[in-house]
């Protein structure tokens, strides 16, 4: 029994390092990718960057591609996750829209090195991997989009076709991996508050505002 | 004097033509670099592209990279005249701000392919010429806070950082670079019109606006 369960503890032990590992090539690559495109970097390149040689990265990763694949998917699942855990809170829709368009801002501003990749590497994928990306698109677009008519319909939002509105709320998050600067005087959060309040009420002072 | 003004006529001819052939080879290289990336597209399929040899390609430019270096430049010209011709027509703040912003998403969506080389491709350039387009980038954006800071002066805007407001302006229309379908139902017009309205007054009705 002792040697059994010695067995088991080093098995655990080794898929936890197993794990680890593959985060730490993810990590790895992630900022590689980031900093010098994903096309200009080798398995050879994430390998040193870790101290290991790239036998090592063939252990867990088949291709370049495949580490590609993984953030792809990963960067899905944490802003489909963040929004639809807002949406299943069954919040009034107001709020609930201020909270997904504040917390994709946020996401945006904490993965800038994965949300670069996403923006800027999609050609790299497979064709049938770009097929599956542009369907996490639209089903992360048609959560908000829902959310919006639903804003309409109501008669709390504005009039404006869905997809246009949604478009350029989600968009103007998204460029923020292109200027955001996290050695900046503003956090995330900072930066996220004004976009939201931008968003849902403009820039412009309405007129009579003095008397509101 | 005949001779002369034959000869006359033949230079304005072929200087007329060389620009034309210049312009061609723009069009050309825009349409590929869109399509395909900077990086995959030779000199040989610029001018494959139009059925000339690459030595004609190369009579005008002296390689890549001043085709691309020409493409940044134009677009810059591009965006801040639009924006500046605006500034200087010395309109009521509020006007003026919504003009720009409508002008330059209209921009963005007109000239998708060329908006996409600059803000895919700004990694190809010699690092000289990145210097000069965060200038552009600088030069462009201080136009949008200055105009967006006398309005808040003005008691006309919300108060909040420029630079963030004008990151978000901007970002917003920028991003239609990824998703404006020009076989879409919505003119670039249309969108810009959506856009403004959303960025001015928010996509929240006001409470009370019933008795608006």
């Amino acid at each position: 029994m002792a040697v059994r369960a010695n067995a088991t503890a080093r098995a655990d032990i080794a898929s936890r390092k197993q794990a680890f590992v593959r985060e730490e090539i993810l990590a790895s690559a992630i900022g590689l990718f980031a900093k010098r495109g994903y096309r200009a970097v080798t398995i050879d390149d994430v390998a040193t960057n870790l101290g290991y040689t790239k036998s090592v990265v063939y252990y867990y990763f088949k291709s370049k591609n495949e580490i590609l694949w993984q953030l792809f998917q990963r960067t899905f699942e944490l802003f489909f996750e963040s929004a639809e855990a807002i949406r299943k809170e069954k919040l009034p829709i107001d709020v609930a829209l201020a909270k997904m368009l504040r917390l994709h801002a946020v996401n945006v501003m904490k993965h800038r090195d994965t949300t670069a990749i996403w923006n800027r590497d999609e050609s790299e994928l497979e064709p049938q991997q770009r097929r599956q990306v542009r369907q996490m698109k639209r089903d992360y677009d048609a959560m908000f989009e829902s959310v919006f008519e639903e804003g309409v319909k109501q008669g709390l939002f504005r009039e404006m076709p869905p997809h246009v509105a949604v478009g350029g709320m989600l968009g103007m998050s998204n460029w923020l991996y292109v200027w955001y600067d996290d050695k900046g005087p503003l956090s995330p959060e900072q930066i996220a508050d004004y976009f939201t309040a931008l968003l849902s009420d403009g820039y412009r002072k309405p007129s009579g505002s003095s008397r509101r």
